[in-house]
């Protein structure tokens, strides 16, 4: 269904170059954060506070824009097609007004960049699709930025307990505990019973909250697992490359569990991402600590190699002046 | 697991006739109901308000007290055991003190039976669980007792569109509209296209919230199908008797919506029933109206017979005096 080919890169904030007929929002110059699901304002989603999923300018999968099903960019000729609205790897993308949100001037872009998607994405589970409150117990499934997101967002509500869970020791040791206020890390591989049973007896029955932050569906039902009976929540974020169906046993449910799903962790764009850039500049949020990695345009497959190696958070990206 | 033989039987009223050692809430001609998950009123989840999941006294399904695990039935000297803590299918029955809710003399216990399981169920699947809102879109899956107690509930929260889905038509006709509510009736059956796209169709894009009354895991996912993107809430009541995996696409939770369960409509029995029985005498609920037939005990195997081909929504088993 994807057209190719295509221009990757979501996570972004730019500099507006020009704007196109119409657009009275923003001018050249204006700092903005690129956003994969925008807002148009008007339809009945972008109208109810339940909801961030616009329904003029939702996840566009195909690689077109929005207005006319078409592209803007070219080369030699032939079509080159979008991703997810915002394709910017690339030194000029075009996006539709909607999925562009005006940000602070004096807010770092290349580090707001990380609140157009993976940092708000858990903060927003935490605290919009949650709600988590003060004294509660949290497992975390995957500390890659969205989970450590849900960590912090977790610590600033007064979680008492943080439970991380990766198999990969190094995201605990270099990062989860120290910054963002996971208070236990559990390694899979190092126990031999499933994974649900040491949590719920850390934490005396099972968490309040879980998420689901590493895009396994199989891991969704491990974390309705990890809840505590009567009041569990599990909030999933993550998308599956495979296995796209998530299954649990029904006496999950009947012993009051829930299971609620989350795009970009709530947020209206345009109508929240400006007050978190604020927060950002309050130090209200950490945004840096989740930077692990700068590399120039040149070096993005470097990037790639660091992700995939599971050595970096985030690495990012620096487009030539 | 389950132990026989047994005394079937859950949904049910009574008068105490003895109280055992120590048991100071309940005298000799008492009225009470007797619930199948119990309340301790001094567990974690009784003390919270979040929870009716009593870790003391929840379900119990081996058929043992709660108290000892041994049973108090039995025939020349041979142990019989019960079932769901009420074994109500006998004149005389012995259940734990925290599984019978003392209710007023004033009530008749004939009618009042329905409040110890399904009525109960669905108004509080509706009030407690969903908390339906004004003017809202429902759909419930399984127009019986508890879909129908369900409509009860949205009908009196004010929801503006109330869709039941049942393959038995004459569900909608003798019952389903007239007294609780229904304002559409869809029977699967007469559509070659799935029922949640002509769901989605009626209602503008899918419901606010769906109900699975049915017990059919498949319907779940047919009903999470139903809601709309953003805010939809599915509540899961159904206990399944084959295919216990529920199982939905990710998109569906990607995209916003909740999956929810419960348990006796999240009512704590103790706490919440006296109330309960209080607003069917102040006619604030319909009860009566589910009780489509009445027998005698000797003629019990009728009432199967009549559920089994959807004749009846309640049968109520009058005992021997």
């Amino acid at each position: 269904m994807a057209i190719f080919p295509r221009i990757f890169g979501h996570e972004a904030s730019g500099i507006v170059e020009s704007v196109g007929e119409g657009v009275t929002e923003f001018v050249k110059g204006d700092h903005v954060l690129t956003v994969f699901t925008g807002e148009c304002k008007t339809c009945k989603h972008c109208e109810s506070k339940k909801s961030n999923m616009c329904q003029v300018l939702g996840l566009e999968r195909r690689g077109v824009m929005h207005s006319d099903q078409g592209t803007r960019f070219s080369v030699k000729g032939k079509p080159v097609y979008h991703y997810c609205a915002v394709s910017s790897f690339s030194e000029y993308t075009v996006v539709h007004s909607g999925c562009a949100v005006k940000v602070s001037q004096q807010a770092p872009l290349e580090k707001i960049c990380l609140l157009s998607c993976g940092v708000a994405a858990g903060l927003g589970a935490a605290w919009n699709v949650a709600d988590i409150s003060k004294g509660s117990i949290v497992v975390i499934f995957g500390l890659g930025t969205v989970g450590l997101a849900v960590a912090q967002g977790a610590k600033l509500r007064g979680a008492s307990q943080i439970i991380g869970v990766d198999i990969n020791p190094e995201k605990y040791e270099k990062v989860a505990a120290k910054c963002f206020g996971v208070t236990d890390f559990l390694n899979p591989n190092e126990y031999n019973e499933p994974i649900q049973q040491v949590i719920k007896r850390i934490s005396g029955g099972g968490a309040d909250y879980s998420f689901e932050c590493i895009g396994n569906t199989g891991m969704v039902t491990t974390a309705l697992q990890s809840c505590c009976d009567g009041w569990g929540l599990t909030v999933t974020l993550g998308v599956p490359k495979t296995n796209p169906e998530i299954a649990s046993h029904y006496s999950a449910f009947l012993s009051g569990k829930t299971l609620k799903g989350s795009l970009f962790g709530g947020w209206k764009p345009k109508s929240d991402l400006p007050s978190l850039v604020n927060k950002y500049m309050n130090r209200e949020i950490q945004v840096d600590e989740f930077i692990t990695h700068n590399l120039p345009f040149e070096d993005i497959n470097k990037a790639f190699t660091l992700m995939r190696e599971g050595k970096c958070l985030r690495c990012v990206i620096h487009m030539p002046n």
